[in-house]
């Protein structure tokens, strides 16, 4: 198995678990690649030798990005909707609704072609584990093949059928949700490692969350919720008393909430994208961080809401607007981002972890929020083999 | 002289002023480039013909940025100081001394290579004009050099003497002042276009200012004010008086203030990154604009209080924070920036304005705002020229 040799690395953030710092920082350090795989990281002076050496001339290496939130099956463009929204039009989340039709009329190789160039805009910025879900398609057919699409791209498919009820069905939403639970459910499953549900205010109740929960459950997907995103509400709670690995956006917590977070070991993810681009206010990260809850960031790109796909700015609001340090926040898009996703093998640079990295145009982790919204990822590496650059 | 054709551009934003829409959007638009200069806009079905023709694929295409304030020749690196004032310390304008050390001991070559690039890192982004500030320097020799390093990559520099009080003269201020409009000035003018003072409580008062902008006139140099970042301050109101083309900052204004810009046709410039970065409030610009200011956005480029080179970041945080649309963003960072420099030979992609131009991966100018800290800046072109992609 080839082995090549990274040096010349300024900083290396490795998120080891082990070390004294949170993001397990190694100065003028080095970083052995074998196959796919982190074989060794520390010091430059004391690298071993390897068939292959590549020199980053000082820059900083970082985990490559884990956004654990995406909605990236979809046709269609909302930027009017958005452009409305900035003159003052309240968000709705019936909005999603327009993405819907749009999803429906478009042929799989439009999804998929689409898919493909924001995961390629991705990469670009440095992502190299991204969650796709479904939940613009809201038929069995569309749903199941949503799925098939984000599949081709990512172990991480999330069935989100419980996204919205849809127009045809506006009238009776229990038979929506027995079609969730039904067929649709049977349509998407075989092509989903997980099943979620916008527990919310004009989308689904609590009681309808957990129904949908349970069936994903008796159908071998597990559990993630969008939850008190608009206001307060019972999801973060449903979350944590099921003991989901995840709950989403976290916007409106009360002191209960914090602590069911915190009790039940869930990731809160927050998903400061949205609130720059609906101007809801932002959550506290610090508060969270402080009650020990783990907090992930994530990008949620998606047409209405919040349409980034950008995990630097992400890392750079989370900091400006939620309270995180530099460091903090690039630990919640890597790390925490890996643990959302239940995932041991990507968001830390350690021996046996997949070589998935990014390198910086910059000598440390700070800059991608000390330079916000600059281009600042030069190259990203997954499975141990440099991207070809654009 | 050659002439290119560039067509399939889906939406050519032209800014032409005698259009009935603040951009004078064209759809399915051509243009044709001869040399350096726009030659012909219009739909492309009735485009004309050319020596070369270019296929944009439906893409957007705006005048390139007119980044009209930034502070890019220095040394060394704050993002130290960055990280600590997250954490909760204070921004002091003091911390421009750190810069001060290390950019008077660098070479001219180490301060060449760092604007390069930076420069560079901006036309990668879609700035195709910036200005260029001194004011790291402080001492004849030093700011002097800092100008004739800037003039090897603009035109638009600017003699910033009055950034701040170097610590060797801090316990006299004025002595420093008559250095700045003496013998500082007779070496710096040669290299400079533009005069600036920092009139603000810990740099330099009005009077001061005004000394300062007088023995530029003097020199042959146009006048420009930092004024009202960090309070209210007599700033603006001094670049009213004199009738200055433009006054940058523009944090704290009150009804007076406002009213004197609007009087006096002066462009207010904000400088959203800086806000950003600084968590300090951000000024209206719904309420410059609503009353008659002519608002231009810039970077401000600089390593202490806002180290972003993105044009388009910036135009995402004139959306989501101070209230404009995104067309009016993007009129601000494109038309206004070019009036904030006085120049009528950029800005705008009307016949007889340089071809300085830029293709978004985006099929409208609202995705700058729509798809925040997304690089969408496919390919920039200065005077005709498309940059090599890198």
């Amino acid at each position: 198995m080839a082995s090549i040799l990274i040096t010349g690395i300024g900083e290396l953030v490795t998120n080891d678990p082990h070390a004294l710092d949170l993001l397990g920082v190694v100065e003028d350090a080095a970083l052995v690649v074998e196959g796919a795989t982190v074989a060794w990281t520390g010091r430059a002076a004391d690298a071993p030798a390897a068939d292959q050496q590549v020199d980053v001339g000082g820059r900083a290496v970082l985990p490559g990005f884990v956004d654990s939130h995406s909605h990236l099956v979809f046709a269609g463009d909302r930027s009017g909707e958005f452009a409305a929204r900035m003159a003052g039009t309240p968000y709705a989340a019936g909005g999603i609704r327009t993405t819907v039709a749009a999803t429906r009329a478009a042929t799989d190789e439009q999804l998929t072609s689409h898919v493909a160039r924001l995961v390629e805009e991705m990469r670009r910025q440095g992502t190299t584990t991204v969650e796709i879900k479904s939940g613009y398609g809201l038929t069995a057919h569309d749903e199941a093949r949503s799925l098939a699409v984000a599949r081709q791209f990512t172990e991480e498919t999330t069935y989100l059928g419980a996204h919205v009820v849809p127009p045809e069905l506006a009238d009776d939403p229990e038979a929506y949700v027995d079609l969730v639970v039904g067929p649709m459910l049977d349509a998407a499953a075989p092509h989903a490692r997980w099943i979620d549900a916008f527990c919310e205010r004009g989308a689904f109740d609590a009681d309808q969350a957990r129904r949908v929960l349970a069936a994903g459950a008796a159908a071998g997907l597990r559990g993630r919720l969008h939850a008190n995103q608009l206001g307060p509400g019972p999801g973060v709670q449903l979350a944590a008393e099921l003991g989901l690995v995840a709950v989403d956006h976290c916007t409106y917590l009360d002191d209960d909430d914090v602590a069911a977070l915190r009790d039940a070991g869930t990731v809160a993810t927050l998903l400061p994208g949205v609130e720059f681009s609906t101007r809801q206010p932002y959550p506290s990260a610090r508060r969270l961080v402080d009650a020990g809850v783990r907090v992930a960031i994530a990008s949620d790109c998606n047409p209405g809401s919040c349409f980034t796909s950008s995990m630097p700015f992400c890392v750079a609001l989370a900091v400006r607007e939620m309270g995180m340090t530099p460091a903090e926040a690039v630990h919640a898009a890597t790390y925490r981002g890996a643990e959302a996703l239940d995932r041991d093998d990507v968001g830390a640079l350690v021996p046996g972890r997949r070589a998935d990295l990014v390198v910086l145009d910059a000598p440390s982790h700070v800059h991608l929020a000390y330079r916000p919204g600059v281009p600042l990822v030069r190259q990203t590496w997954v499975a141990g083999r440099p991207l070809p650059q654009l």
